[in-house]
């Protein structure tokens, strides 16, 4: 997997990641990066700008790092008592899910549950937007989550949805215990399957005009609202 | 200015929003948007896929609108009591910018204060991201932020500005009365004049490696946090 871009590459030279080679424009100057490169006593790759572009299709800024794909956990990591975790149901947006998983990591999320097919997958640009974070977070991918929600109410997680077809306030909950976090996708919201096996779904409140919030944002008031809750 | 894409010219359709001009491709089918133009009696003209590009840079889908540009609102008209704001020190993101606008209308927030230089104004794209909702929140452009926190305090509000170099929780603040939340720059946060001027700050709490959220993120965690605490 390539990343690039200074700030993703800052991050992963950052973190504790193997790096299988470094792609640096001929003429690229950035002496923070270029120290923390001869530190790791890297291999690099001196390329013109047209070779450089040929690599990738984003704005690379000189810098691009080919790693490993991005690892994902298994669900028995995230078995066990006062658990957190957050499960995406197929959202689309790269954007949303980088923001997402920022939040996450920012707020001591114990695993950020995706399905592995109609959905958008630990790729560059969702590194690039979580900030470096997902390699922080446990993300893991299944099969199916109606059969993974199952799974996890077998493992004493709550599964909370949100919706805006029900009356409760997602404030008027008590979210101890194990919490499993349900965000749905940007534009049909969870899916029918997903909802009913949801044990309760809450609803943000909305007093204007529109009735939805963009899914990063949805997902961060929710997510600091059940850990605000957990700690009182 | 040029709307484009289905979704905002939906939007904009749906509001009473005078259209100058509606420029749809030649094979453009869309049932809603069609009968909706249809019913607003609007002068159409049709073009070839090749000069609709000409018209937009990005993606249009067959439809562009020309609309009178974005009209902002008045500072006096958010002079009140029990009235809650936002502002924004120099936001540079379009897509946090319209992230933010959407919360705000969702919120029920009475306006949102923007410096005129150096920051995103309300453009296309913004309209876009805020799927719409800019039309339905007060946008107030001012000269200068610290001028108008000055002009704020003389009008009964309190300066709520976020931060990560203070020790007050977010949600150790009572939030009563005329409030307004400032919203720093996405790298560099408040500007130090305005976090001088604020009355106080607050700070989000982080607890993984990660020492800051997406701008919209932390926006839509502090608004809904206000708007509950001034419901209790």
């Amino acid at each position: 997997m390539l990343i690039y871009g200074k700030n993703s590459c800052r991050e992963v030279l950052d973190k504790n990641i193997s790096i299988k080679k470094i792609y640096l424009q001929v003429d690229f100057k950035d002496n923070d990066i270029l120290s923390s490169i001869k530190n790791k006593n890297l291999n690099v790759i001196s390329l013109t700008k047209n070779k450089m572009n040929d690599l990738v299709d984003g704005v690379h800024q000189g810098i691009i790092l080919d790693v490993p794909d991005y690892k994902y956990g298994n669900i028995e990591d995230i078995f066990g008592e006062n658990k957190f975790i957050v499960m995406l149901d197929h959202l689309e947006d790269v954007h949303n899910f980088g923001a997402i998983i920022r939040t996450c990591e920012a707020a001591g999320v114990d695993g950020i549950i995706i399905p592995s097919d109609r959905e958008v997958l630990v790729n560059p640009t969702v590194i690039k937007t979580s900030v470096g974070t997902a390699y922080d977070v446990n993300i893991i991918k299944v099969v199916n989550l109606v059969d993974t929600i199952k799974l996890l109410k077998d493992n004493g997680y709550w599964i909370v949805g949100t919706s805006l077809m029900t009356d409760t306030d997602y404030k008027d909950v008590d979210y101890s215990g194990n919490i499993c976090l349900v965000i749905g996708n940007e534009a049909k919201g969870m899916s029918h399957l997903v909802s009913k096996n949801c044990d309760y779904n809450v609803k943000i409140p909305m007093y204007g005009k529109t009735n939805s919030l963009n899914a990063s944002v949805a997902a961060g008031i929710m997510i600091y609202e059940i850990i605000g809750n957990r700690k009182r």
